[in-house]
């Protein structure tokens, strides 16, 4: 069965299968009058003039196509909802005044540790069916709102079912190292015990997740207690990834270049000598600019990574907390107005370097010959576009494995 | 005919027939488990408890109802859209570079010229379907495109006949005095004879507009001349509307107040005077949050303005160059965030406030009996919810006079 897509107005790509760096981020493939052919759920080819002939047709009518979009860094599974911290901040209530009022991430963690697998499951369902309908393909989730090991492990069960059937494509990691839990916050070497001895082997032997992340920051975990839970994690196969100098430069950047972790997370007060570990190491910036619209803080210095050499990602961090966000268009939106990436830059980054960010640059993040045909297509003329209609749903179809998944027109 | 909306978790909505000011602007009123029943396009009452028949039901499912937005300040209709000027930007691109390859704001002056009033309507019409899917029922719509006559009313025909076709309710501008245009770059005074002794006279003896608006700013209008013009306008029976103290603070908040502007529009540099001015002539502030993020300036002080009781309200600005956002969802959320309003005050500030900028607080803006049954059914329990999930399109059903116009369940 091939399908083909025509009439595209422009094609729009980066091109390899691992994450591009320095200028060659900003580097994509424009095709103009172009077409798309689907073979089996993937790319064909691709290319420009008369099309070649396929059993279905999917008529792009001058519009923009690109990859669909990776979402690199969500925390989808959570119970209940905290919007009514924003109105109790606004009228000048502290952290701790939340915290006394039973808000904050520890109510977070009871609400998940009571509901089941399936309620779970069934709101980041609902979470899922708008991010496809908004143009995101994959999405990596994370746990770390149980804290213990059985609600770490029904969390990331939850991503399992919901990778098997829905057509998003679901990438685990492990955040058992979110926050110290209530019962253990005068114990922090005894959690630290559960997380490796544990959480972790848990994790692994049933094969519940491909990373493992931890929030090194002031009131969660230290430089060295994230480097103990990250090799204990690699020492389990688990991938390292990390939470790294969001308030305070706490040396999360730096570790995650010496650690070899496949991406850093947030970085808005990331300095000179993290991006250069974090370059040595390989090390995709994942960047969270909702996240700071959100919080009121200041956005990562975007610009000195790419100029460093660091290939950045950007990601919408969806939580109940401090991103209820989940829609990645406004993400790049912001990625050109404050961390004043090229919207060429900007594509790369939720698409090739996000999946990067993921270990999923093999198969997504580019359409080329032999990757998933994951791909949408937008009301928008080209690229520029895309980035400057700021609030406005540009996604009209959007395609997984070469099957139309979402459709508005 | 009677229908009602039952079954509603939350009916949040401002109260009254004129704009909210001071700690009255956060004073709603929130019903729960409550029902609404409409009679031949207006809301006949609401209430709590068991609901009264009608002929058709339309059940609310638990759901936030609120009344319909009021967006009061775009500039609807224009030629062409300036895309490319966002990246040129992002690569260092001066003001003056992006001129002299054709773009800036005469660049949509002359797109504007070039359109035929069916191409405008039409394009416009695009815009009206998405900004009534998400939740406007009534808009202010802007000439001020054409700087020539002809061309300003052919903005103006365009948005009668919009108005006469389309579910949304549409409230004339006429912004004659938006720039100086090319062919009077040296003749200020014959632009400015241009707009008093022909262009005004003329919109008001069509009954093109009902109110006179004018860029006060440096590099556009100074303070003299927007008097002038303004002064124009009231002659020929148009209420004063002034874009003022946006980059530079030349006097605009100042003489809003002075005469009797019935609202003032972006005020990021608003001085203490302008503010006073504002207080003492009763001028709505008129704030642009998504202008500000989309251009990178700061946010005007909104809560100053609510303490020295001036009405606040918050409009999309939506154009094709600082401002390309339609969406008041996201203008409420950063109502929240950006000028640290809380939900109630912000509900107020899209709802009631802004039905009073453009002189519709009579018939718009609140549920209660009489007035026009404009409302939307959020996919949200409550109004905190609305103001917090960034990003989410959360309306489901926008009821305009009694009747869906839009649905997404």
């Amino acid at each position: 069965m091939k399908t083909i897509v025509t009439h595209i107005g422009m094609l729009a790509t980066p091109l390899g299968r691992g994450p591009r760096r320095g200028r060659l981020q900003g580097q994509i493939q424009t095709l103009r009058d172009a077409w798309v052919l689907m073979e089996e759920g993937t790319v064909a080819q691709a290319g420009t003039g008369p099309a070649p002939g396929a059993d279905q047709t999917i008529d792009a009518r001058d519009r923009l196509v690109t990859p669909g979009l990776v979402d690199s860094h969500t925390h989808l599974i959570f119970g209940g909802w905290r919007q009514h911290e924003l109105g109790m901040k606004l009228r000048g209530a502290s952290y701790l005044d939340i915290l006394a009022q039973g808000g904050g991430i520890l109510s977070t963690v009871s609400a998940t540790r009571a509901a089941s697998q399936e309620e779970l499951e069934d709101k980041a369902e609902k979470a899922l069916d708008e991010m496809l309908s908004l143009g995101t393909t994959t999405c990596e989730a994370k746990s770390g709102y149980g804290l213990d090991v059985d609600t770490e492990l029904k969390q990331l069960r939850a991503i399992r079912e919901l990778d098997a059937r829905h057509p998003m494509d679901l990438v685990p990691t492990f955040l058992g190292a979110h926050a110290i839990p209530a019962e253990h916050r005068e114990d922090r070497a005894g959690y630290l015990r559960l997380l490796c001895q544990e959480a972790i082997p848990a994790v692994a032997a049933q094969g519940l997740a491909r990373f493992c992340d931890v929030f090194c920051e002031t009131g969660a975990f230290t430089a060295e207690e994230s480097r103990i839970v990250l090799e204990a994690g690699k020492a389990h196969g688990l991938i390292p990834k990390i939470h790294a100098d969001e308030i305070d430069p706490t040396g999360g950047s730096v570790l995650a270049g010496e650690v070899g972790a496949i991406s850093a997370e947030h970085l808005i007060v990331c300095p000179p000598e993290g991006i250069a570990s974090m370059a040595r190491g390989g090390t995709v910036a994942c960047l969270l600019p909702a996240t700071s619209l959100y919080l009121g803080a200041p956005f990562a210095p975007a610009r000195d990574m790419i100029g460093a050499g660091v290939p950045v990602a950007l990601a919408s961090d969806f939580n109940p907390g401090s991103c209820p966000c989940l829609d990645l268009q406004l993400v790049m939106t912001l990625g050109c107005l404050r961390y004043r990436l090229v919207p060429e830059e900007v594509l790369t980054a939720v698409t090739l370097n996000a999946a990067a960010a993921i270990g999923m640059a093999e198969q997504a993040g580019s359409l080329e010959p032999g990757k998933q045909a994951d791909l949408v297509i937008w009301d928008a003329p080209d690229l520029d576009y895309l980035c400057y209609r700021m609030g406005s749903d540009l996604a009209r179809t959007v395609i997984k494995k070469g099957r139309i998944v979402s459709s508005s027109d």
